[in-house]
């Protein structure tokens, strides 16, 4: 679940005490907890309001980790620079913080990626096929030498730079059709799935192209259950956009005989 | 100047106080002013420290706008996000500290770059060809179609986003001999090139490859300027790191009879 907690769109009766992203974040959590098994704040939506936006930001992991301690959590902070400095980024997230893992953007290569890769049960999770428009801009571009375009190039090479075990990618459910080019690069990596729901990918649609054996999804969906209603019930009709999710993956699961 | 104020480099008596990194920080400003044009803090060094790091990126931000109010301020976030989630991150950086540019990574294509475009009076630096040895794992993938690999595709693509008053690139001076070809595709925009100092970067090179008739030229030293000397005099050392560069860099301006 995407915690893309925009100021501007929580229920407005929150938005005056102090920490109302956090006060938000908290209710949300409570009541769609039991139908999530990771939750994912893009950090736009905290350094939006500057220094108290980050603290926000680490009152939501803080809670998440006192109360539902088996929860994964991802930074979607799409993060990348040269060496030294994506050292810095996976010590503000990993250590810091105390992420699980963080969403890196491939741009810069190698060396740019590697240092969010190894840390101890930690993940990268690395931009391949987005679920924007523009992903047509540069993703697609044809490697004269490869036979494949960039996104399937971001795969191929960084697969080699770690393992299943703590690199995963991300592909847009927008595009369901690519996930099985994906899956034929990549059959054994967990990928992370945004664009259901707001963005209008189909959760069938991934499913059927993109799930392994174990699995080996992890589908997103932000507006479209936290901001499902603006009144003093938001939180009740998130549980159950959420809920409604969650049964349809179950189901899933169970025609591919995982649960 | 680039302000990568890593905690564990400065100086050591200053790591004892709070906020010491916008303590560090501010004896640097002080020193180097008057051979600066532009400060630019890379956000990884700040986000590493979590909320007190943002609290000292914040008072530097607020410092040097009430101290220097001409100086250009840039900050190194390589932020990019899908659109709306962009538009938070240029209100992050814009309005809510105040920045006069930010870089941007353009993995994600024209939506996740365009909401950095056409604030009045700030800019978008996206990353072009950067100055690290990974630039070559993705940068360099020759499209089959377009006779020109992907760092020139992102220039040819982006530069139509705007114009020459709100976008700039990044091209890195360890490039020196690939500015030229930069050059035949945006002759009038500004390029910021870092990569000069610590990362092996010729100023010369860079100058004589990339410099146009307005200079068009924005040359970034971090390391080698603010940790220049470890001891009390770390200000003054840095003040004369930054000051040879200035006349380096002024002497080349005179040779193109722009000063």
């Amino acid at each position: 679940m995407g915690l893309d907690s925009e100021f501007g769109k929580i229920p407005e009766f929150l938005r005056i005490g102090s920490n109302p992203i956090f006060e938000f974040n908290k209710r949300i959590i409570d009541a769609t907890a039991p139908y999530a098994v990771a939750y994912k704040p893009n950090t736009a939506f905290y350094e939006a309001y500057g220094v108290s936006g980050w603290v926000n930001l680490r009152m939501t992991v803080d809670y998440i980790r006192a109360n539902y301690p088996e929860m994964f959590l991802i930074a979607d902070a799409k993060r990348g620079d040269i060496g030294n400095t994506s050292k810095m980024y996976a010590k503000a997230f990993f250590d810091t913080i105390g992420f699980d893992a963080i969403t890196v953007a491939p741009y810069m290569g190698e060396d740019s990626v590697k240092p969010f890769i190894g840390y101890k049960d930690k993940w990268a999770i690395i931009l391949a096929l987005t679920s924007n428009r523009g992903a047509e801009t540069f993703q697609f571009t044809e490697d004269r030498y490869g036979g494949y375009v960039l996104f399937e190039k971001v795969i191929n090479q960084s697969k080699s730079w770690g393992s299943t075990d703590n690199i995963m990618y991300v592909v847009g459910a927008t595009k369901a059709e690519l996930i099985k080019d994906v899956r034929r690069l990549v059959p054994d990596h967990f990928l992370l799935v945004p664009g259901i729901g707001a963005q209008g990918g189909s959760l069938y649609e991934t499913a059927k192209a993109g799930m392994n054996a174990q699995c080996g999804l992890l589908v997103n969906a932000s507006r479209s259950i936290i901001f499902a209603d603006s009144s003093e019930n938001f939180a009740e009709a998130a549980a159950q956009k959420a809920a409604e999710i969650q049964e349809e993956m179950v189901n899933l699961l169970n025609d591919k005989g995982i649960v």
